[in-house]
């Protein structure tokens, strides 16, 4: 990488793209160590646009970036939901360690808790939602009661046929069970209401806390599709939604990439990097399709 | 230490009551080494008694502890809000890092989370108060705005004055704001409203509820003063309630024990230790004498 020679954009996508996030610390460390200044800085100095953008956002620590990711999405003043997807995603869609490594990294980036500034910037009823959503530290093995799987299913279609999808029992439920009890939960509520319950919680209304909770409920449920979802809605239609595809193949590369590019498989008939190679182009392309895995 | 000739309980005393958690957890991991077993499973075989449990609580490593203390207070089964202190303590007067610890320490113990046992064996209001004390993760720095303070200190008045104590905004400010910021907000609120806001709480009703917010406040603003009166409460009537006595000093002895001494003094007009030595006797008073740092 050049300093004031030019940047070999090249050999960053080849070494930053092979690189697991470890490896990528390592790298960042030693860099600092080198030449006295944070890689992410000089990265920022020589790279722009998209490419740029995504490199970065790569280059962070896992937790860095999400944090980041979480204020960005709090920044926003959007109407909708669509850009409190990234907290939800962080909430729903990793590991309770990572959760509590992102929220680690919001105090110390921004001198505040991320549930502090969920309250002060997002309007009710998200707030109330997004704050349980982060906020538990759920326990993390294979832990199944059917029991439970059976009355929680029975008091989320309680909830549903009632409405009162803001009732505080919702979201105990989706925030502080376990992933795998959840699952059971929503697999039992197919059975034994008919169908699957994000579904009946969008039939309930067209409102912004039915979507929200219907994505809250995929997250869980099935993260491969909420991203291949994603990934969708950020090339279908006039125009690219960049920052929603770089944060589907970034936060997703070392975790389910692979589920991801299956599910897309699926549900659209169509591949996924044919959909990148076809949206993208230059480095940008090439650094997506490297971290997709294909030879560039 | 004796292997079935009898045990040196002077040894134990002088031994792990001058070590900190850290050489503690050394001298764990040296026995289980040495004698393949766990150091805590020796103890419980061969002392009894108030002694035999406070030193088996001190050995313990501080998180693995407190998740013990919680999941005892939520195995009481008892009416009022006494044996939920322990809970609020852990999650007021420790760090965010501790809770985060002992919410971790949890999850091994028990295969559940500590928010999931709450709701499940809690009941309302007070099951909504503590998931909600024990689920953020505070920012731990000293960071204050005057403005949040005052507007702060409003909220809690107004919900005071319209005795609806168990609103998610009370919960929501209790529970995630910094601790420098609610001592800030807790001043504003008695130089603008004329007194406490914990006596103003109590002043609300009589009820559990009422009571329980009380030693919230307590816990958060003035830890010391919390666990002085949890000292005297433990000595004064009839017999001693060693339980409380004895997590009182153990749970504080690394944190502000000295504080706690010196507060029970300014508010009683007599001496910890003392209380300690009348009410206690043989090798569980020379424990917690140790602990205080007399010299036994």
């Amino acid at each position: 990488m050049g300093v004031g020679w030019g940047t070999d954009e090249k050999a960053i996508i080849w070494v930053l793209g092979h690189r697991n996030a470890s490896q990528r610390r390592l790298i960042s460390e030693t860099y600092q160590q080198l030449y006295d200044q944070p890689l992410v800085d000089s990265l920022h100095s020589e790279l722009s646009g998209d490419f740029g953008k995504a490199v970065i956002f790569w280059t962070y620590d896992p937790p860095v970036r999400d944090a980041i990711l979480a204020n960005e999405a709090l920044q926003t003043k959007r109407k909708g939901i669509n850009h409190l997807l990234p907290i939800v995603e962080i909430a729903c869609a990793t590991s309770p360690h990572h959760l509590i490594a992102v929220r680690q990294a919001y105090c110390s980036l921004y001198n505040c808790s991320l549930e502090e500034d969920i309250l002060s910037t997002i309007s009710s009823p998200f707030r109330k939602t997004l704050v349980g959503l982060v906020s538990p530290y759920r326990y993390d093995k294979e832990v199944v009661n059917m029991d439970v799987a059976n009355s929680e299913a029975a008091l989320l279609h309680e909830a549903i046929e009632r409405k009162q999808l803001d009732q505080d029992s919702v979201l105990w439920v989706l925030g502080t069970r376990n992933i795998f009890q959840l699952r059971a939960t929503f697999q039992c509520y197919e059975q034994n209401y008919g169908s699957p319950v994000d579904e009946d919680i969008k039939s309930c209304g067209k409102g912004d806390l039915e979507s929200l909770l219907g994505v809250i409920v995929r997250c869980l449920d099935c993260p491969e599709r909420h991203f291949a979802e994603v990934v969708r809605n950020s090339i279908i239609g006039l125009g690219t939604d960049e920052d929603s595809l770089t944060r589907a193949i970034i936060t997703r590369a070392e975790i389910d990439l692979m589920k991801v590019r299956g599910e897309y498989n699926n549900m659209y008939n169509s591949s996924l990097d044919s959909a990148v190679i076809g949206d993208t182009s230059g480095d940008y392309k090439d650094f997506l399709l490297t971290l997709l895995g294909a030879k560039v």
